[in-house]
């Protein structure tokens, strides 16, 4: 594992300390080289008492079966180019390989460098897209906010029971979605007792909302996104609002739920609830749970997800991409069960 | 003041022992009659070191200038024709005299008590209304969640910047906005660490918000609220999506900041600010921040408004409007800085 | 399973669902009989999607291998002579069972109601009582204060490296720790931001530490037991202080730290660790982790306990006593790693 | 004021635009000279709209009546020699002039290198010392832990009722006293859910503690202080443990309730409390909060003390402390109300 000092990365080393398949060769840092695990994460003293992280030397993974890269923004790009012809697969849990070359480039400002790699990535939320996942050479793992989006609206789009514009995503999220690096707005006195939003109309995860709805909806998806920052450290829920379709049956609750039941039936990470979901049941576990209301009044769609930010919506569901991608089962290593209180 | 037990009593106590015009005649409660302000309220020991809470006796408050209830839905009906024409001014915070009766049974479920008096109650928030507090008998104190969607709005309808439906008012509260009573989603262990929606298309503070904005925009206002429960004591964000009128000037975030800053030039408690305003800058202050931007990716506006809910949100809005009542600088006892961090 | 709907049950609940060889026949609730385990605990909802709480009949119990009771206090008394008989093993997570009749009566202020079981009950710390458990019909799972104590304090009196007398426990725990049940204590807004001591001189589980200690030292001990409550749902931290015995070696940081390590190595679930332990390591963990410290300035020891107060001081506690009583591996079931952060 | 882009000099600012005799001539930073008040601050802002932080040059500072330095530790010293001689006073609220040279290399472990200037400075704690502060020239403003610690004994140790060696302080902090700069164990994510002790035996905060409680004693005082770091932002608890003298009457939680009472008659900001005092009531506050127990069963005193650490352990003291060297009322600008819940 590449990036294994960070928030995802720990969360990465907690899933494979239980996974029966896949042992943890080498997890580098790059400030952190020579940190032991333990002292870094101590929750996982316990199962690795004497791994030391180690600088990132391509070599060392040769002929690895999946590599996670749980990099700094931009840095998959360096690195994953080394490795993709050398392992035999790559999941990413950055940005870097989750759009096109030219929806990158607009969003996150500079071009691509490593394009060429871009068309063996599969996105990977497997309720969406399990089938390219499982034929493709790598996956890169989405974010924690259009992995809750993209869920809440898939079922709607997928079936046209809303409109593909106008649709607004109202999300909020812990703070361990900002990572452990060291920033102001980070800090307990900072963001204790603090509700507010940020990255106002152009978030960059917008861009990949609209890419993974767009697909699911086989027509171009315009939202509008704008994420929060409340004071927990775990949790993610998106509210989504959508204008009903005029033809399509959206305009009953019971409808949509039943919509929402049948597209995820068999699914083992998506719980679809008849009460409002709530992200403290999902903590520690790789479960999103997702609700759907029709509101006649104001002709509105309502969708509502929760997840943890750091398991479905990073490392649980690259884990669960993993698995798929070595023809592993899917659920291997991963809980559906929350921990709570 | 009656109902000196719960948050919001104990919040005007708090304000009142630095009024310099306001002395606190007598304080009722109902279960905790008999219990000393500074056993209910350890913080306050210091201004109430004996006071003891009583039950209420209409008797004992014939002729003061002004009563506050702070009282349980539904209560002040029982209690204000009582005391209406005894007393100088009533200033109710509760829900009972904000909106017309027929509002009130729509919303409510049952019809109101005491219809008739609903005519001498101002709606109040005196950045909107100021003119009919200051010659009203009595004031109906605004809901939280109302104070701050409807100050984050007026400015856009009371110019017609914004169609007056189909806007989204998505908001988080802190937990003291579910007030003092033993509940389960009160618990610390359940709403720590949770965020959640609750009173999906439903709740009752849409109507309030509604007639308030439809006096402001001279039509009639329709709009879907969303409120969230977020692990805060305090703290209430209200994030609030509209379109652009075809007519009027809504198309540029700058036009809109002068806009909201010309609405609001010289009122001591809203703050209009460039960045996304943060509930944590408000607490214990009678201050609401207020930002508004346009996105024309997705051709919307939004408008962000943070306040304490207990102060600009419950009991300083109370006092605000109980100085105007009594003819005393709008701004006694109230500060505009929040306590941060 | 009987005490269902509290968050010492879900939490059992929760981790059954992962366990082999135990499966949860029944699950019954008294004010909530005839709820959904989903409605109850949503984090749960994957693993008993239709399991529905039922009122306590022993006659369901008849048989069973293990009956684990997470009962109100002073229930046990009452439920479990009915049970003792026609089940395998009982597991209670009260206080009924933990301590001899008279210093029950002592700390409890009544009369014990079923002294004559007794003696069939082994007091549940594995690292310290692990023979008696294992030839035991029925064990008493300790408090989470005792556990914390009484683990961070059992090397050093079990080594003579302190004086039985004077030792001080001044321990924080989170909200959970005081249940389920509706107070005001228990209130988000009232614990949110506040730090306090409670259950100054005399709270109840004082009692059981000395006894379980005595036990250990061979000899009386005497401790004065603060506890506090802090702002975390989970995690309970035990920080003890103790005069060094005029004989043996504990005038050393290094020597007190390899008399730990000696005293748990091959513990599963006991930590020893350089640095000051957190409890957010532990978290949904079964793991204690501890560390010691010779001041030589003051002349003290001190010993310093984290744990998550739900699992190794609840019901992961409980699970690997039931594991012993059952033969099963000890870990059965049992995780020592944390969900952090 | 040198410092005002931390907590505390924040806190400063807060306090200081109400206070009705002191106007801020100049507000300092380092790394954010040229940022405005109100952005570093937005709390603020309605009192500061246009301040904008500047370098420190001292000769802006000549001729003002009282300079407060915030600054980091080991800074004053640089600083204060340019000041002293030029400005009415100085209040300190670092480290560098709270106790004599030797302490001072003592604990920090190097040289004080304004060592002359000790004698020009009184310890700021104004219920102890207040005497001193009045006819000094300076002031060195007390930490947060000493403050609490110092006043919990005082009334024990001033009149002989505990031994004064054997004396445990075990306290608890919020984040904030870590103090705005950019570090791990301060990032929300850390800190959220943690409880942990640090600093263990040897933190600096202990000499001056001795020091002051040795002034109060008339003898020398050992203690060993225990800080813990707990998830809120603000409020400090200290639990202190002593063994009463073999003289006096300490034996009694009634008399030392009274002793206390007595010790603190006409104290403005310290109340004496029947109950445990919590941190929440404090909030925003310059009151300490403190009560005391005497436990017959295991022969030990305790005293416990609750403040917000920023005002009574910083800001407000500084402040209290300021208004003494200026000839004001002492609780000008101070409130001794604790914003809660």
């Amino acid at each position: 594992m590449l990036g294994a000092s960070g928030y995802t990365g720990g969360e990465l080393l907690r899933l494979l300390a239980d996974h029966p398949s896949i042992a943890v060769a080498a997890a580098t840092a790059e400030a952190n080289a020579g940190a032991r695990v333990a002292t870094l994460h101590p929750g996982l003293a316990a199962a690795y008492p004497d791994t030391v992280l180690t600088a990132l030397e391509p070599a060392v993974l040769d002929g690895l079966d999946v590599v996670f890269c749980a990099l700094p923004h931009g840095t998959s790009q360096e690195v994953v180019p080394e490795l993709a012809g050398s392992v035999g697969h790559v999941v990413d849990l950055g940005a870097d390989f989750r759009t096109g070359a030219s929806d990158y480039e607009r969003w996150y400002g500079e071009p691509h460098r490593a394009a060429e790699l871009l068309p063996e990535f599969a996105y990977g939320i497997p309720e969406l897209f399990r089938e390219e996942i499982v034929t493709a050479k790598h996956v890169a793992a989405p974010g924690c906010y259009p992995t809750a989006a993209t869920l809440a609206l898939a079922p709607l789009l997928a079936r046209d029971r809303v409109e593909a514009t106008g649709i607004v995503v109202d999300a909020a999220s812990g703070v361990s979605g900002r990572g452990r690096g060291l920033s102001m707005p980070s800090l307990f006195s900072e963001a204790d007792g603090d509700v507010r939003a940020y990255g106002l109309c152009d978030h960059r995860h917008t861009g990949e909302m609209e890419a993974a709805l767009g697909r699911v909806a086989g027509r171009d998806v315009s939202l509008l996104f704008t994420p929060h920052l409340v004071p927990t450290t775990r949790g993610l829920l998106a509210t989504c609002y959508a204008r009903p379709a005029s033809t399509g049956d959206a305009r009953s609750t019971e409808s949509l739920l039943a919509d929402f039941r049948d597209h995820y039936a068999g699914e083992p990470f998506v719980l679809v609830t008849d009460e409002p979901p709530g992200t403290k049941a999902t903590l520690g576990s790789n479960a999103l749970h997702v609700t759907v209301r029709y509101d006649g009044r104001t002709d509105t769609v309502l969708a509502i997800a929760a997840e943890d930010n750091l398991v479905k919506g990073a490392a649980g569901q690259a884990l669960q991409c993993a698995n798929l991608l070595l023809g592993l089962p899917e659920t291997t290593g991963l809980s559906a069960l929350g921990v709570s209180p």
